[in-house]
């Protein structure tokens, strides 16, 4: 539980708390998350749909198996989802969620520079593919950050290394550049095209974090550097780290077949709940998930 | 299982034994079967649809929670899916499915007038909200039936009553009455207009079935009347009734998170799993069935 309060106080830095607390905070933009928005509102519930840049459906080239739509692309279908969803009424709100934490029976989400109150949590953050680094979870929040917008000023005139597979790596780089931190990116790929000059560029892979009370340097396949920071950039979270506490199995989240986890008012659904990695089961998923949420509010208003 | 013997031997006059088997059967042509459907031609598996009359889906007026198809009537959803799934290469066929019996590792499924054979069986044959009427299950196969069109010629001649929620209830009635059977159809509404003219009507409702070795008469809240046999039309059958041994609480199969059912090489999805009876839910569950028969079809061959 440390890490994660000590991530909600780098965040209270400037952070402005919302007055109104939302019903259901969902986190991810997938189908999963759609449908449970869609549902929730369905259910008159207040919801937030807290949605992180890339999502692997849009990168697919046909779809068909899911019912209802023939034949259509990963980025249309993901497209007419976010039409219907936001014709309901819903706000989709990009950025990355960073923790979510207790705290009595509400919780409290980080996402972006904002600590947002919810009174339940849906996590259809999708499948979170990546090992964990050595020493990431040792340094979170002194040195080791997930996100470049929130955590960023406070390297300024400091060193930075920026890693990861997130769709805005090279955009999260250059800002971090822009705004006065001597940034190395590190990538297994070549050098990309759109990677502002300032920005040292590095082809090869992380394999460690070290330090002593805060991040010193990490350790690349081909040396050491040293770095007061690591900004390890992911599409998704693993859930584990995202809320510390919540059962997981093989970096899946362990749930009833009513959507729940183990932790009261948190559900989960689509592909952070396990195989198959699938629409039509991530949006059943997330429609469950929502009337479970929404049925957990009123119990609790009895 | 004795009854459920006795009703494949009832079906096997004039039945006729396909050669090919089907590696899924799918019991039902709700969003859960034509999702199942869909996704195991998608894992290159030979599927059979059977689908029972009436889907209360139909009736549905609007629907605007189900992602991909916005403020539809149900009568088009259920075309519209009908239509990709037909598209797709998969033929739905009408009828009512009587019992499923395993046969070493193969099913034998009571179709119509046939039997089919089948590796796996999916059951999404939707919420069966009728309450089982005392004797039903004892006299199953002597004298009381769930299918008008299988047993009606054991009839001819003699005495049937007609009874149950069906959509195609008159249809069956006059069915019997057009083959020779001496038929009363037994129902707490108005006597039905299309009902023929040869057919006695008794508003009433039917309470109990009694006899010795077979039917001979049923109880009705205004007396008794003497029977040979009693045509009890659903929609949906009751799960345990139509597969012996199936494990059920309250009604609802009782599945994993794979949609698995207690016994192996049948899986459930949709509404007859239980809460909430939602499309979304139903298509999704139709998927992981699926893909979770294939694999079991798969792993039998290894």
């Amino acid at each position: 539980m440390e890490m994660n309060k000590q991530c909600i106080k780098n965040h209270s830095e400037g952070m402005r708390m919302k007055a109104d607390i939302a019903d259901i905070a969902i986190i991810g933009g997938g189908p999963a998350g759609l449908s449970a928005a869609l549902n929730g509102i369905a259910r008159g519930k207040s919801v937030r749909v807290f949605s992180a840049p890339g999502n692997y459906l849009e990168r697919a080239e046909k779809i068909n198996n899911y019912l209802g739509m023939e034949a259509v692309s990963g980025k249309e279908m993901m497209q007419r989802f976010r039409d219907q969803v936001q014709s309901a009424g819903v706000k989709i709100e990009p950025g990355r969620v960073l923790s979510v934490m207790p705290l009595g029976e509400r919780f409290m989400v980080a996402f972006n520079s904002d600590v947002v109150e919810a009174r339940t949590v849906i996590l259809a953050s999708g499948a979170a593919r990546q090992k964990e680094i050595s020493g990431e979870t040792e340094f979170l929040g002194r040195g080791v950050s997930y996100c470049a917008t929130c955590d960023g000023m406070l390297y300024r005139g400091k060193r930075a290394i920026v890693c990861g597979e997130a769709d805005d790596l090279v955009a999260e780089a250059n800002f971090l550049q822009q705004i006065g931190v001597e940034v190395t990116l590190v990538s297994s790929k070549q050098r990309p095209k759109e990677l502002a000059d300032g920005v040292t560029f590095c082809q090869d892979r992380l394999l460690a974090v070290r330090g002593s009370r805060s991040v010193e340097a990490v350790d690349l396949q081909q040396g050491t550097i040293a770095t007061d920071a690591v900004f390890i950039l992911h599409n998704s979270l693993l859930p584990a780290l995202l809320l510390p506490g919540l059962e997981t199995k093989k970096g899946f989240i362990q749930v009833s077949r009513q959507q729940e986890t183990n932790i009261a008012g948190v559900f989960a659904s689509g592909d952070c709940c396990g195989m198959p990695l699938q629409i039509a089961k991530a949006v059943g998923e997330g429609l469950v998930a929502a009337q479970q949420a929404a049925k957990y509010i009123d119990d609790q208003k009895k």
